[in-house]
């Protein structure tokens, strides 16, 4: 007889366990308890669903062949005993057993373990915001809520939705309702989108690129009340508009479902999660816990963060199995990576912030650069933005932030893994990348990144980022602008909403004498790369006060004047 | 007066050289000598003007917005002085003068410097073979050559290609020409395309993917003449046919422009290249190297290795810059990382393949996975195949290989990270890699790759590549084959063609007490995920003898069954 695994939660981290259980442990005789009706499906898919880019809801909870992971599936080819429906409602930590209640007949029954597993995930939150109860007023957090925001839209009685909340899913969802016609706006209580995820400029940029998509972000506004009228949704007023809805979709946040665990006394963290150590074991040792409900270490701070992700709940219950099994597998934490898609762009991160650096007591520095993703020559390259954070002292790098038409994901994920495997700078400018015309530019725009970055570390190249930029000048700094495009592209691109002289580069050898050498100065193009040799002509020509605009007009947040 | 930079070459190396001096060192007076009329062009670009893909050939050798990097264009933007047609022939290191013959005039000029820099690149080798003057039998290395097919295939009478060569470049073409609708043939020495590059399966998945595209590959064969007919190509001959072409392409390999180098006393290394210390200097002080012409070390191995790409040209052109500014930069190494377009399919390598690392003294092992490189749920999702190779002492990641439809390209720059950073397989599978479903699945196929490499070292999993087991079958092994996909799948996707049972998964628990267990078992699916559940379920049920085919039908490099 093998040990008796008991988990609680079906989905990623729980489904994961499971499989991964049988395929190691011969003696196991695993257990699940999910209190939905779904297993092992792909919350992150959902998005996917409601747009109508993924068809049919199953195929979010089946196999690449076509299997429902059903608890027949679980049985017939995992050998996992799985209840639906029942919700774990106490764990008795003396005696080994878990309550849970049988959702359908309301009957309590009990389950006895050796070893347990809380993966009991994550919970939407839904703030307590006058007429939250109004019909057509979604969460979007697992099947069911996929189910019904579909069903509404498909009713084709929708046709203005109101997002509220722009973290992840809600940016996520934009596109989603766009897909189906509708008109679609966001409010938020920060200013720009994913606050908590991107610097603000990323944001700015993302709220860019969905106003040409007909999408309003608006950023700074409280959701004062969901309005019905004669009991149908008809408008979310804020504290500065009122905007018409047919459909709602709250998405302020989720909490970890934690309750079961702190009813058992198990250890929870400062930010809500259970606490775990490097096994995934909580503070009782027959007891694991992984996913969205637990607390992990960040790789870089090596303090514990909550990153609710599906990629971290799989590769955690993998180490969950390992150590039940008896091999001592660690997780080794998580890095701050996420990433999602609007319409052509993507936004993501890894690692910190500079401001979340700062915090964390790092000497960072930082720098945004603009670059294609492939040779100009090619067909469809694109543009991408990238942020590279890195710590002065040690020169690692802390984190990224990426943004673009261009491929974002593949410099995203080079960037991920220069973060978790603690690169410094210099490596990172290094690192032999694959080179060829259809997949990137000689010189990579991570490695472009890193260059930059080392200049302005090594101060071979100073620099001003847009944003205190703008600030700078609107607090009554004038340095003079010289913009070093050709008229042509000023004309095109559009030009900064300040004063400035255009002197295209070939002609600021000839020109620069009639520049002040007194004077603040800041060189820009379209990316900043001919604003770098501009500096450069300007330092060679004794000019001493001259700074590099970072990511030129192309990497400008603000409004350009046309 | 600052110092004088004189550099020999202008092309990938020597330009970057040059702008990057110009932007850190305000003092130096720099000076090109050009063999050639063409400056800073993208070598690498020359397939895709070849193929159509780049309309222009000036784009190749553009900045973004279309200026021609040009003598004009260094002198005025750069401050370059550029000499274009100055065969650089004869270095007096006692002097500090080049002399370089006016390849126009005859003239033979005098160039004094402070710092020289070599970067006068390589050159296509002409193995002397019968015919190879006959006209239109091309090598493609220079901007000149890609003009000189152009102009032969928009010409009209070119109607069939033979390729000499399975290289990078030789293979590059095959889609060039075929864009063209040329009739296709490459002919190699070496059983599989890419043999310096890719394990032996890999070459073959190339020329499976070749072969669905009207493209032969005659491998093994050896050209024994270039045939004319009244001064006129008609055909190739190899040892085993003939092979009509109205064209033919040399690309049996380069080799680094060494002569001034070697005629000057520098050290020349076993590869052929000049020997550099990190700062990218020769055994001359004064006398610096980067491109094509120079070895590098291996990040991995710590030898001196030559690997010609433009991405390496311009990192070390950068270095060899800061060093004669007075900034101490290093080159760190390069680690063999290498990728190439045909059609749809991506093939590539980072660090060293399986047997190259034994060779090296590593305690290697590897393993091979198709996954897919997005959910199956998303439109687009297509298969990519992984080959992970690392040290089983150190457990370090030391290569790996990639080939898909589906997106290899970010994967290969994640692994290149991965080996330039020296990550372990533990930490690669524990990337934080940034999850959606339009850029990953929840497990990204790197951490997959990984996970199934760790169940290998640590004997969780026996496994056996295709070539092994073809090899053994072959050898007169008799295992029992266990296809554990569906009746359809066997069906639709073809069969091993070898005897074989199929139990589809779901029914193998049942089954299994028919199968001997004293008996070697290979299980296997569509791409060996199922196969490996078949292996546990197995391993549960008491089989000892059981082994997971890696790949499965997916991986399946030979010929199947339909």
């Amino acid at each position: 007889m093998g040990k008796k695994v008991l988990i609680i939660g079906g989905v990623a981290c729980g489904g994961k366990t499971a499989a991964r259980l049988m395929r190691i442990d011969p003696e196991a005789e695993v257990t699940i308890l999910e209190k939905g009706e779904y297993l092992s499906y792909a919350g992150c898919g959902l998005p996917y669903y409601v747009g109508g880019v993924v068809k049919e809801y199953k195929d979010l909870m089946s196999t690449p062949i076509g299997v429902v992971r059903d608890a027949t599936f679980f049985r017939k080819v995992k050998h996992v005993d799985v209840h639906t429906g029942h919700l774990a409602t106490k764990i008795d930590r003396k005696n080994h057993t878990v309550t849970a209640l049988d959702v359908a007949s309301g009957e309590e029954k009990k389950f006895s373990y050796d070893k347990l597993v809380i993966a009991a995930g994550a919970s939407p939150i839904r703030p307590p915001i006058p007429g939250a109860d109004l019909p057509r007023v979604f969460t979007l957090w697992n099947m069911p809520d996929a189910l019904a925001m579909r069903s509404a839209i498909d009713s084709g009685n929708v046709r203005r939705a109101v997002i509220i909340g722009g973290g992840l899913i809600g940016m996520e969802v934009v596109e989603a309702l766009r897909n189906h016609g509708l008109e679609v706006s966001v409010v938020d209580l920060m200013e720009t989108p994913l606050p908590t995820m991107m610097e603000k400029e990323f944001g700015l940029y993302l709220i860019k690129a969905l106003k040409t998509r007909g999408v309003n972000f608006y950023g700074g506004e409280k959701v004062q009340e969901i309005v019905g009228c004669g009991g149908e949704l008809s408008s979310v007023r804020t504290d500065k508009r009122e905007i018409p809805a047919d459909m709602v979709l709250m998405a302020v946040g989720v909490r970890p479902n934690t309750a079961i665990a702190k009813d058992a006394g198990l250890e929870i963290g400062e930010k809500g999660g259970i606490i775990v150590d490097a096994h995934m074991r909580t503070s009782d040792p027959d007891i694991y816990a992984g996913g969205d409900c637990v607390e992990a270490k960040h790789l870089i701070t090596g303090e514990r963060t909550w990153q609710p992700m599906g990629s971290v709940a799989n590769r955690q219950g993998r180490v969950i199995a390992d150590n039940i099994a008896g091999i001592p597998s660690t997780f080794r934490g998580v890095a701050g990576t996420a990433i999602m898609k609007a319409f052509e762009y993507t936004i993501g991160k890894t690692g910190l912030t500079k401001e979340q650096a700062i915090k964390e007591g790092f000497d960072a520095e930082a720098v945004t650069i603009v670059d294609a993703d492939t040779p100009h020559f090619m067909p469809g390259s694109a543009p991408i933005t990238i942020r590279l954070v890195a710590d002065k002292k040690s020169r690692k790098v802390l984190g990224a932030q990426v943004f673009g038409p261009g491929r974002a994901d593949k410099r995203l994920d080079t960037l991920a893994t220069a973060v978790t495997g603690g690169l410094d700078v210099d490596m990172l400018a290094n690192t032999d990348l694959a080179y060829a015309p259809p997949y990137s530019t000689a010189l990579d725009p991570v490695a472009h990144a890193a260059n930059a970055l080392r200049n302005k570390m090594d101060g071979l190249m100073k620099s001003i980022g847009p944003s205190e930029l703008k600030q700078k000048i609107e607090g009554g700094w004038e340095p003079l602008l010289v913009d070093v495009r050709t008229p042509g592209e000023v004309e095109n691109q559009g030009r900064l909403p300040y004063e400035f002289v255009n002197i295209p580069l070939g002609m600021l050898w000839e020109k620069a004498r009639e520049l002040p050498k007194d004077k603040d100065i800041v060189t820009y193009c379209k990316v900043s790369v001919r604003g770098w040799d501009a500096y450069a002509i300007l330092s060679r020509l004794g000019f001493e006060k001259v700074f590099v605009l970072e990511g030129g007009i192309a990497g400008w947040p603000f409004d350009l004047v046309k």
